[in-house]
């Protein structure tokens, strides 16, 4: 069921409480309740992702979207996500693998980890899951020959050394960072490391509104997440 | 071969010729022809992609990120492109609906077509797109059922009407729009045809580049190309 | 009193009063209260402009900034503001014509027109500052041999056709605009009536924040406010 | 003379030549050569500045209006640029602290200084300016009870323990900062010398363009100029 006025979504079996009374799910498409829109429809991956359960921040959409279109990943890549919290990049990797693919989530936090497997379990795709439990600053990760690795970590320049013998050779190393100053850091320590054609990117989004007074960008959000960080292993 | 400082891929066979003289490829990994350096890899598909013939304006990664984030496109999705273009879009595609799914391409013009070909028969694709020349202001779609129907049409009103009874309830519409007139006349349009849960979204990207001096974001680029309207077909 | 952590300005006579007790305001300086930090100073003229009374949406320093750095006003300009509110822009032009211009402040609601009086008189800019509270779509202003004069009205359209003869020629016309479909109306209008080189400006402001972890852009703010749109009277 | 397609303006006497012939200047307004429109018009400020020539990388209208917009400099101010360079925004600076304010202009390079100097008597501003050749990082400034300070060098922090009497208690010091990893520096070191309310700001300008398809945001031109830092002398 979507909200579309507050742009929520609920994963409901039978029907929806809300404030303005019972939403009936049993046929699909626009119900008014009280006047008010709500949209029922089967779920698809997306509404899987909209519902699932937060643990600490999250990445968004449009940082996904960077990371998907800047790697190409797809069917059948072998990735580990060093960092993967409630699971929302995750969720992601794990259905465009499918069906040879795989994705090996580490995370230090059991906590997190726990609701990173019910996100998964909900949207049906533990098949191509493994999770692992582990303190990457410490532990190096099991697989080797990747096509992709994934960190989400404050400190991700002590995890890229010890991942030069875990990738194919023109494999790809995504970081997600959040501070400027990281920046240069983590580009210096991936030349040293084997790693090259580095980008690094930012990406600002914005909703338009059409109102009845006309269109506009919405007036306030979201203005910065992180910088999405691709390189590519060059040297092995 | 990579060349990081311009920021340029080159496909090749055999060797390189530059300006700076012969590039060897025999080898993976950096090479450094009088001093500037080169990375020489086997291609993947990002490689395919970037090194693609250009037609007409090309989708950018930062807008193809965006739809396949906001509408979860992934393996087993049957996919109609209107308005295909040189096939920016549709190598992606391609490339996330394997093994099982298929992307139908269609557009007006022949010579775009042609070089959308090209670049799929390039990246290895041509098992999983189906061509089809054919003016769509005029002419229906083959299929129905589809998953998702991308419009990347100069006046996509008219051809939203005609759409609704090709896709499954709950699909998605995802119309790629250049101007802001275009974008309340689309919306409307979307809610009288039976679409809903209409996002229309605009993304500015920016590179982050380390020099000597320090880290700054680049100084000039792209600071628009379009806006991404997202939607899910409510009422069949 | 500057409370720098929650960047609020109070313009106080004596003390402050807050939620963690009493800010003394006799001596200037940074103040510790239970370990807060507040900053002490004699009013400014921006500290008189972040503690004004609010009224309607009022324009931003970002905006401000633009209106002024494109038209170049200054000493000794006359300048009519078209919709003044309370008085965001007004105390700008105010103090920026200041000794030998004037600002013709125009509102059609007597309510925000106090508000902007007394925005005025705290700053000490009203021997600057000429009130009339009147219905702009029906008539006209009584000035003429204008330097600039600003709109920021629902439909600047309706006003420009008569503004041709209150401007001297090279003089700006600016205006506010908040929805796109309304720059293209305004644009059209503009230059039909002997207005050229219009110039129309959005401007993304983004503040960088230091935080014991990193410095970045910060999460969550304004995306939009509106668009500027500039322009010269070449044909009186 | 304007050249409204390509955004240019010529300071003239008498006619200007272009490659599409001669426009004659003797008659204001709008004049066709050979269907290519200009504006003819008596210069006013920002014409001259828009005229200006050019030494090192100039600062932009959209960074000069936040230095005004967040500072309130206004007529009367007493003010030193530190690295004034060609002068662009020197000569808003003088245009707006008339007629009883002051400059201090000082730069290390004769050759800018005196790009500096050409500019501001074209704009006939040498009244409200002094200009010194000094450096910086080595001298002190001779000025004392400063209003405002602005500092356009590459090491900011060099000067700012040095600048503590010279401004009034509550009065601003500006920076203009290229790369993200100064902008902690600078905060540190503005906090520690008895400065303080920082603010840091960047700003993203996009020009809107109306052409026969539609209204769009420009496709490429400026996405980064460096970053605004403002601040207040707290403890002098």
């Amino acid at each position: 069921v979507i909200d579309p006025e507050r742009g929520k979504k609920y994963l409901v079996n039978g029907r929806l409480e809300t404030d303005k009374g019972i939403v009936p799910t049993d046929k699909l498409g626009r119900v008014y309740v009280r006047g008010k829109k709500y949209i029922v429809l089967d779920p698809w991956f997306v509404d899987f992702w909209d519902a699932k359960k937060r643990g600490p921040q999250a990445m968004l959409k449009k940082d996904i979207g960077l990371i998907i279109a800047y790697t190409g990943v797809g069917p059948g890549w072998r990735v580990a996500e060093l960092g993967c919290g409630s699971g929302s990049l995750l969720l992601y990797l794990a259905n465009l693998v499918r069906p040879s693919g795989k994705v090996y989530a580490y995370d230090k936090n059991e906590l997190y980890l726990n609701i990173a497997r019910q996100n998964i379990c909900q949207a049906r795709l533990e098949e191509f899951v493994e999770f692992k439990q582990r303190d990457l600053y410490e532990q190096d990760i099991d697989e080797a020959g990747l096509d992709l690795v994934v960190l989400d970590l404050p400190e991700p320049w002590r995890v890229v050394p010890r991942l030069r013998n875990k990738l194919k050779q023109g494999a790809f190393l995504v970081a997600f960072v959040l501070h400027m100053e990281k920046l240069r850091k983590l580009h210096d320590c991936l030349l040293e490391h084997g790693f090259d054609d580095i980008q690094m990117l930012e990406c600002i989004e914005r909703k338009i509104i059409v109102t009845n007074n006309g269109t506009r960008p919405e007036i306030s959000g979201i203005l910065h997440t992180g910088y999405v960080v691709i390189s590519r292993l060059v040297e092995p």
